[in-house]
């Protein structure tokens, strides 16, 4: 960028910054604010509050398995509501606007609709627009199909998603998105009061959280931020003062006053787990049962095999699933025929999962978290680990302890104080015998 | 069209008629029904009951006057979510449908937005569709501009244009507009309860009517319609059985079993009445007026100026609109200054009319209606005419009087007896001294 040309901001704004009139109007004043501090400012919205939830009851009224195609011409509707009402907001605060669909965005997908990829940005006529001194908003959530030229969506939360392909093809300086919270905490703020608002986070710590239960951003979109570069601000549209920075390892390092080696604890309570007992340990078989279970479109979360104990070469393998989906999980299964001796189910199954980059260079951890597990005499059912993650599987109704006692323990509260290094505590293997 | 090729079918569905799930199911079912007997079905659809009026309400919450552009992207989703709600039941019944917005349907309009103009159709991808053995579901009241690629709005009523502009582009059998009501009557049957619902009426009778306050069809797509060709058959979405065709003067002549000279008694009831006084009887004068309201955005219906009678070269000048400009009618007189020497307003005006393609050949009409209004001692305060209609101005109160008395006299009832022909009757001035 050269000296004196004016910086771009993309501005994402979630359903319930666009709920209501006042909403519309409040997001509008933010948007002017940004063009008035010299960027070229560019606004991806929501669609408004309940509205995406609505439409989709009305499809279900008319229809009990909706057309895909015909899903997407129906949902993208929402967005382009909020972003020609904000237009009309900013149009009242005497600067140009306007409001532009996902296909006059530019955002080109592939075919599979309701839950497309973004396959390029052709972003010509937001930047014809921003170079007409206009403020550019754009419908979240969606694109147009590059062979058939029909809308496509993005699935849930898609409108993060455009946000930062938006900022990666315009090369914004920073993708800012806001919500009803104030940023990334150090864990849920309902489960743990002294929660600490991060100051900043790395894209992996950030997508190990989007797994593993934190709802602040999608999973897809601070994929693509980590594969394109691009700078995340995560902040609140109701108040003021700085958010969460999601940014690269290297730039979170720089920018963390002190380099805790966890970072925060996230959790989910609904879940379920499916064991499977008395399955022939031998290749193929796990294959068979986790191909039916994709088939059936069911995302397997955590899965042990146990080794087989006695002579005739029967394993148990368990696996954890959103509790939503068991019957279809159960039902694929036993679809199967046979492949087991039994089923057993548990429909009250969640997981509490430490995250923090500093996790690599401080072996202890998992140890301590099932010393804290244990002193709360939590039974920990599974075990799950990446280089910076440890989850753990617990019965529902101990999530919020664990969650505590963890956040407690790891010392990640707003007023605490650094815990000693858990280096030196014994280390032990991660997968229970 | 070689023998054996099939008929293509579009068919319009209003508000009403896509109102809920049960609505756009019988809708899905007329339109499969249509496709079973072998036609190529295409149907355009209007937003659901009461929806553009819920957006219009969402836009005036944020601004007082909402930018055009914005309004057009704003108001557009009504009629996008109608057309895939329709497509999923369509699918539902085992046929392949396909929705398309105003733009995907090659619907190009000219760049006034909320008031455009249709300026080519572009069908390609219809017929590409109906080639594919589709059901193809069109977006009313909606285009794209031709320069700027935004979407445009054709103003209310516009899914009629849509239709009628379909129809002639895709060489149409028949353009059927589905509405709650059976089709053209004689009279609002809210008022004359023996009203007859009309077989055929033309296209040069469908405009009188639509223009002196019949509000079965849309006048812009009346002539449309006209202009092209396109034969429209106006019906009830609830009921089966014929409705109205409306055609031209020839084929309806050959489809009416009797030719009655008079076809339907039209009224408004919400008009208002401006007298300017002692204006200048000289060139320019009411041009300078008809110019200033015309850039107010007033629509003026019947205009009289009464000769001079004195020295002084004064006359009075009466004109009549709707009344809910009446406001902005006396403000932009106003702004002339001193046009008049005074101003004198009545907002309880309504209208009576009389059409008829037969009036051509039977002169006496105009002085039966002045009879029968006579007998009634309802005071006819302006009168306009045309080859096929005869409009009195007369106190709003008495309109359902006056629509009673003509319908009977001119014996248009359902059951009623042709009456004699008056064309021995006196023929009087229709401009009263």
């Amino acid at each position: 960028m050269s000296p004196g040309e004016s910086k771009t901001v993309v501005m994402k704004f979630g359903g319930t910054s666009v709920a209501g009139a006042e909403q519309i109007k409040r997001a509008a004043r933010r948007i002017v604010a940004a063009r008035d501090a010299g960027n070229r400012a560019v606004a991806v919205l929501s669609a408004r509050g309940k509205t995406t939830d609505e439409l989709v009851a009305q499809a279900l009224e008319i229809s009990d398995r909706p057309d895909s195609r015909e899903m997407d011409m129906l949902l993208s509707t929402g967005e382009r509501i909020s972003c020609a009402l904000c237009a009309m907001a900013i149009h009242d605060m005497g600067h140009k606007a306007i409001s532009l669909t996902g296909s006059q965005a530019g955002i080109v997908t592939d075919s599979s609709h309701t839950k497309a990829r973004i396959i390029d940005v052709r972003a010509d006529r937001i930047r014809e627009a921003l170079d007409e001194d206009r403020i550019v908003l754009v419908a979240g959530f969606q694109g147009v199909s590059t062979e058939s030229h029909d809308v496509t969506t993005l699935g849930r939360g898609g409108s993060d998603t455009t946000a930062v392909a938006l900022a990666a093809a315009l090369g914004a300086d920073v993708c800012e998105i806001y919500t009803d919270v104030a940023g990334v905490f150090s864990a849920d703020p309902r489960i743990v009061p002294d929660a600490r608002k991060l100051s900043v986070a790395s894209y992996e710590e950030t997508l190990e959280m989007a797994a593993s239960g934190a709802r602040v951003l999608q999973l897809r979109s601070v994929e693509y931020a980590r594969n394109h570069g691009v700078r995340i601000h995560c902040r609140s549209s109701f108040e003021d003062g700085p958010g969460t920075l999601v940014v690269s390892e290297e730039e979170a390092e720089q920018e963390k006053v002190e380099q805790p080696f966890v970072t925060a604890v996230t959790h989910t309570d609904d879940e379920a787990r499916v064991t499977l007992t008395g399955i022939r340990d031998e290749p193929g078989v796990a294959g068979e049962i986790f191909t039916a279970l994709a088939e059936a479109g069911i995302n397997v979360d955590v899965i042990i095999q146990n080794e087989p104990v006695g002579d005739d070469e029967l394993a148990d393998l368990s696996f954890t699933i959103d509790r939503s989906e068991l019957l279809t999980a159960t039902d694929a299964i036993a679809a199967l025929g046979g492949v087991s001796q039994g089923v057993r189910t548990d429909d009250r199954i969640g997981k509490v999962s430490i995250i923090g980059a500093g996790m690599r260079s401080h072996p202890g951890v998992a140890a301590k978290v099932f010393e804290v597990l244990g002193a709360e005499e939590i039974n920990i059912e599974m075990i799950s680990t990446s280089p910076i993650k440890i989850s753990c599987v617990i019965s529902a109704d101990r999530v919020p302890g664990a969650v505590q006692a963890l956040h407690e323990a790891f010392g990640l509260g707003a007023d605490a104080v650094r815990p000693e290094d858990p280096a030196g505590a014994e280390h032990r293997p991660t997968i229970p015998s």
